[in-house]
């Protein structure tokens, strides 16, 4: 940390800050340039909370140096995780697709799509039971009644499910039909249920934030992993900006920087990132560009009678080609697609 | 709703999306202009999911027209709301501070600030006993702890308390001890959360999303009064933008919005919206001027010890300027602090 | 500036390190943690460019503790700088109104609204002769007709001209017919412009690009201060977000970090800010409430026939009753409206 | 367009709308639903400015449904447009590459880069000699200088040079020293200058302005052609965005949309995108598989000593490497790499 003094910061300031930080149990480093004093502080600064400093008299700001994410830092792991499921992995080498309809609306349509996928290869579905959705009058998902069609689903074809747990209270019942679960977007800022998920002994596929920055999720990572569950799959999902041009900003610019900063996979949701069908095989491929370790990608078997998110989902002709792509894409960048 | 139709989409488009929207239970109205054709779309569109317009050919994009708010909006509820609490009320003609620390640290301090609003006439303290933090390693609260120090605290002194609920399996505890359930920024769609409350029978603080659009936040509390709850008081409390100038980008200009298409009581937070101190005595001032029904502001006994958001809360002898000003400023504008 | 380290940064890098900042004539000052160095730099970083340090081996991040702008810094000019100008002036104390319409569309309603502004005391007058226009196909204003008439206009009725330059070739025409030039959001980086009129006599009105960060708002203004114009009033105009409630996001929050940081007097635009009329008193009056230096508002005969932005413009009747709501207002907050 | 009236407007007033409409010489469609009335109208609605509309007793709101565009619109123009040099070409099946120093610095570096790319068969150098820079106390380009250096380089190596234009009164220089005009992301709105290059007999290279939707780019590019310039490659480079794990939030996700209401040829450029040389390969790779057609990269002999934008730039090896896996990839995209 460094506190910087404002210019006009008297020897008596100055000195009542280095006393502060000693009094906070770490070494002031005072700098005094032509116009002002800095001030830089070493030690353990994650135990104590020096923002207290900014209040201080001649203070102007307070820069901090470190990174407050630990666990989910590159720094501390260089080597990248790889995280297992009984059906797949992610990791470095692969490039792992998700896939499969945006709501489980009935088992038959969950069945046709699952086997549809195993056929392909594909060994991980997505399918929610539970829906969050901005309007109390849309379709809520099946609940409790979608969880037991994906059991069902799972047990009959072998594929892997992923769906979303909403709320700290569902963990038990998702985890007993899940193989992955699927912290959403909206709920990446859910402590209570960040640190329930944590206890949990499935792996954890984590959405970004529709504004978090690259820090904020990588803490809300550090929740899951500091909270004994190291299974943390990253999604970026598109996030909010002033952008009209599709649903959200697929933000394919945080991969590299995901890459640098952490060590935990990271796969790419064209779907919700742009909202409409015709852009997802473009940014599928770029995510594969771009280093992503994988996809996930809305698959329906008849998109335009889809209860929600119709006009962004594959049918399964579409989708069949986009994987072709893939393939022909992974060769020259010395990937697999799994 | 309107379709508006690819200026090349051919005459059989045209039809069958017009025969769709007759399937849907909807009348299509097709204007046929000198460049392409739109199909204006009457009825009960909430309904029925007609997304799936998007998707048949020659269809460009779909245009709603009907807001999907419905018990939030003005056009249902022409007279503002009261949001009435057993110490103050929200609505026209006031302006109600509420006030107090970020977190409850301990019952001295509760106490003594409790002490200080009610002599200074404030009838509402804000106190968190759950906190929502980002990092795993900040402190998070004294949880059950910090409400029975709030419930002895308003049992002493007579003020009402305000107090954040982060999961719906907490509401029931947090009821026990509070006046007002608040809904944090990361909890705005927090659905689960949202369907539970609107079964209280609490009045509730609903804060925009960090980057909530109107209609979201909006949408948010239908789902409070579609669900029962119809004691909504909407708190804005700073957006995310690209601007660094302030912690949040506090969005004062959704006020008079509010108004306009809401009737449901509307306060600011210029604490958080600001995240510094000296930045909340013109914040508040603007906030009054701009037409919202109430503050809420960080107070602290002594803010370079507060445990969380030391650099963003008012001491005692600022608080009291404030209010001086408030109450100023108030008489011009024929409104009164409360 | 300060320099910090990777974690796994060898000695020999930092020695290099320090070694290239000796080079680049600044002292290197290095702090070790318990995880990382960092090394503080003092000198005059402003006369090299140290961002070459960031390419160094073992180098994580370059810090910058010291803010770019020099002249517009209040660190620099403690007092507020007050702009005069022949007919009234910007600055503490007082709160200026710059009213007119969009742009000069004939003589006839210039003389009018200017004869109306004048009656209400108001000594300046907004109105476009060359308008930036988002459409090659809307009108582009009257150009050198329109400068035309503003001078006769300002001649006739005494009222000062506050009007857009949009080009460094067109600076002296403008100048001839202007007692304030304008600099438009969209060129508040247009730097061959700010050049140029750093050498005029006149006086600037500065408008905030549409995402500009403070910080180069206030670089804007000193290549204007340090080219020789120290006359710059700075004017927020709404900032472009995420949110569609208005036209724009009219940022009051930026007023008090404008009058921490910088010395120059700053108004606010909430006609562009919120795009329209029904919105612009309460923002008007919440910017006097902010500590803003003044306002510049669209008043226009007849709206509903304006040729550009009439939506957000007032007609004369709403416009009196804006000002003698400012005025209420003013008082209380020891300002004289003027 | 279409007019949303208010669900309690009376009769009377949907008709005075429709009575404007006509007056605007433009046909009103009433269409009754069972809350409100909607009035859709067709004709020539370019040639009239309806916004008028949006001040009429009972409207809500005013809805556009013809994109302002037309010569840059895919609807008028089916074709992919192919932009022509002397010594490449931009369009469908290519990808080209365009390469060089943020600024010239002198003439020695200049030639040893347009040596070094000609001879891996790049043949366009990017170099500027005017330079927009935040600070008035950075380096601000050679200016005439650098564009003498720039004649000459071209005319001894034969590549084609790509430079950028500031101002309408530069024009007439750079044209005689430049293959191809950039118009910069802070003059994508600078109207006079795109009017002015619309005259130009050469081609141009329009860069996205820092926050400009989808919309208002081709509509600058609109300014272009129907100014008489039909040469125009758009070049996404970074939007401004809450997200600051880069310098600016490279928006691959704007490609897409653009193929799809464009027919001009868009071109990436990540290095500026990004801000960090490291993350520039694995973005240009993702914008040849999201289908740009070309790249625009900064490279310098010695990004170390680079007067401007060094941690951004790649060296010559950094280049080479990058060339070659644009090669692998561009295969099975069915593109070739010029």
């Amino acid at each position: 940390m460094l506190v910087v003094m404002q210019s006009q910061a008297t020897d008596q300031q100055v000195a009542a800050v280095e006393r502060h930080i000693r009094e906070l149990g770490l070494s002031p480093h005072p700098m005094r340039g032509p116009t002002r004093t800095a001030i830089g502080i070493t030690g353990n600064t994650s135990a104590v909370d020096p923002t207290s400093l900014e209040g201080l008299p001649g203070v102007r700001e307070l820069l901090r140096v470190t990174k407050p994410y630990k666990l989910a830092s590159r720094e501390m792991h260089l080597d990248d995780t790889v995280v297992r499921l009984p059906q797949t992995s992610f990791g470095p080498g692969t490039f792992t697709v998700v896939a499969g309809p945006c709501s489980v609306e009935n088992e038959e349509m969950a069945l046709r799509t699952a086997e549809f996928l195993m056929q392909r290869g594909v060994r991980l579905m997505r399918a929610g039971a539970y829906k969050p959705r901005t309007s109390p009058y849309s379709f809520q998902g099946l609940e409790e009644a979608g969880l037991d069609i994906l059991d069902r689903v799972r047990r009959e074809t072998g594929i892997g499910v992923v769906t979303e747990v909403m709320d700290a209270g569902h963990v038990e019942l998702v985890e007993a039909a899940a193989d992955m679960l699927q912290i959403g977007t909206r709920n990446m800022q859910n402590f209570i249920l960040l640190k329930r998920i944590a206890k949990s002994t499935k792996p954890v596929l984590l959405k970004r934030g529709i504004s978090a920055t690259l820090e904020e999720w990588l803490m809300a990572a550090e929740y899951l992993l500091s909270g004994g569950n190291r299974n943390v799959v990253l999604c970026e999902r598109g996030v909010r900006t002033f952008a009209d041009h599709t649903r959200n900003t697929l933000d394919l610019s945080v991969i590299p920087p995901v890459k640098k900063h952490s060590h935990l996979p990271v796969i790419v949701d064209p779907s919700h990132g742009t909202g409409r069908r015709e852009y997802v095989p473009p940014m599928s491929l770029a995510a594969l560009a771009a280093g992503a370790d994988g996809l996930m990608v809305e698959v329906h078997p008849d998109p335009l009678k889809a209860l929600s998110d119709g006009p962004q989902s594959l049918d399964f002709a579409q989708f069949d080609k986009l994987l072709d792509s893939l393939k022909r894409l992974a060769e020259p960048l010395g990937r697999t697609i799994c």
